[in-house]
């Protein structure tokens, strides 16, 4: 149950600074099918094109993190946050990218004995070890 | 200000059980150097025999995901969960394993990227796509 | 799926303590209407009584913040939280206080920019500047 | 370096709410002691008197979970939580209620345990068993 | 909708190493029915066995907590993750362990008192009391 | 201790990137100061100018929610995420555009009901009441 309108096609094509967005979701993908986060987005026109701006530079910009991992740590920070429709969305997004069954069952396991170390870590309020300062 | 005594190497030396399990780290990571987190998880050798031999099977041994790109994921989930500790000590360990500036730099805007979308995706309520669907 | 029973008008008619509440929640809010939460904090009406009167304190009584800004705080606070029940009743309740589309949307975009910023200061382990320092 | 001034004795002294809540913390715990959480609060006598009513009521009235059960509760919201302070003096009471190290030990592997399988049962989205709904 | 694959009873049958974990899983609980949880782990082989060593470890070997205070804890930690699979699961474990409504009642006060008093000692930034101290 | 390089004024001004950035910073601020979060983006110029033109636009541009309700809003969500230098920093940016302390008493009773409602919510799993439906 969203808390926002999600945008129809048409009312994306009678709204140009929207528009102007989903033509370049399209062409940047090169895929018709558009996902319900931009459909929602769209009530904001400003919000949706920094944020489509941001991801552009930030996931699919040429960089020294590979497609597929930075698909990981999003992943990662998804299921951290419990972000339920995040999760969903990208592990679509990593599959498409070439995620394999032996990759995301490590990223599972990499993901839950992070939690498990954190809150760990909190509960005994460990101390930071003066070797890991940054000179 | 820790909620529980760090175990000095006397103490390690004291209790078999402990020592097993810091011998191993020290072996394995080939330092003599053994951090905070060990020492305070020494108070129950139980759980540090068994989340040492899980960070073995899950970060150090064979697989499909490399040990540079599971230290980035370990360190997404640590920031997203505030662990303060974790955050510096898998940076500090990611640097040496090679975590360059800029993959660092990058790193950082994809959780950040991640955080930002997480929280509208959950503000606005997204629903999912039926194209999301695992088959 | 619930993890408690949700009381139905009937029941709620036939335990006192939780009437008194339910009474005065209607008799507040000036509509019959009552929502699941309170059917489901009906289970145990220590807990009830004691929560609606800290809504009544915090939410409604005079204050030096005007209502629909407390409703905006509310639902900050619940979408960080990943309250999915709570995003979408105080996004209702903002509505029916005034909230417009476009302050919604800002509020969006000021709760997606904290989430970013928060997970940069963390895993950059920010030091606090002493300017901060409360005199 | 705390966002609120800290009471002393003598600001708690000179403002008759915040004296009358101090006094009954005194009287309850049998102990001079105030910690700085009352301490920051009292600049808002009507939170600090609120908060303190539900800690009585939630924590030290009988009921059918006995006091340190409560505690270790207390103890596993927090360091879920990622709060520093309240894993520290929460950890305190519990000791101070009779906590042993092994009873801590065991808290701190529950805690451990439930944050990974939360992780993994999130970022596989796992849907809920039709056999967990309450009649 | 699930991120991975769950396993039906045949497939489980067909793969030695998860059938290996489900036919403990079914001894050890005295049950045929093996919930969702395990079915989305047994793409993960290591994982699932790895999982299930914890849990019998942690929740179900001799200790000083009893088995039901187990439970609550792990419900408080579920809660404030916000995960929906885990609160659902582990509710529907600690009635079957003899959870009454009054505890499950004065459970869901503490974890809610709990969230309280986090957040205030968090936005107040309190700093620790000495007297908190591990000797 | 902070996982990267605090940038000196000296570094900045060798910086063209970054010092066109700080230069903006302390013209719109019309201050010389700039606080540490900024000196360790700097380390990411293009994450810099990035999350500096996003605060311009959502923290100081025109829009319907005035600038303090909006570091209300920051402080909210920087309190839920357990970032303790945002919590800070933006307390000290909300008392510099005129936060009363009565203000910020409220606010923090505001964060911590619904930190309470949240959990409350989670634990109960309460469903979603048709009621809020967006049209």
């Amino acid at each position: 149950m969203a808390t926002v309108h999600l945008f129809t096609d048409a009312e994306v094509a009678a709204n140009p600074a929207v528009k102007a967005v989903f033509d370049d979701i399209r062409a940047t993908r090169k895929s018709d099918f558009v996902n319900n986060f931009w459909r929602a987005l769209a009530n904001e026109p400003a919000t949706l094109a920094r944020v489509w701006e941001t991801i552009k530079a930030v996931m699919l910009a040429e960089g020294a993190i590979d497609p597929l991992t930075r698909e990981m740590i999003y992943i990662a920070v998804s299921a951290t946050n419990g972000c339920t429709y995040c999760v969903q969305s990208h592990t679509a997004a990593a599959r498409a990218k070439g995620l394999t069954d032996r990759q995301h069952g490590e990223l599972l396991s990499i993901i839950a004995l992070a939690a498990q170390t954190n809150s760990l870590a909190t509960a005994m309020q460990v101390p930071a070890d003066p070797e890991f300062e940054v000179r």
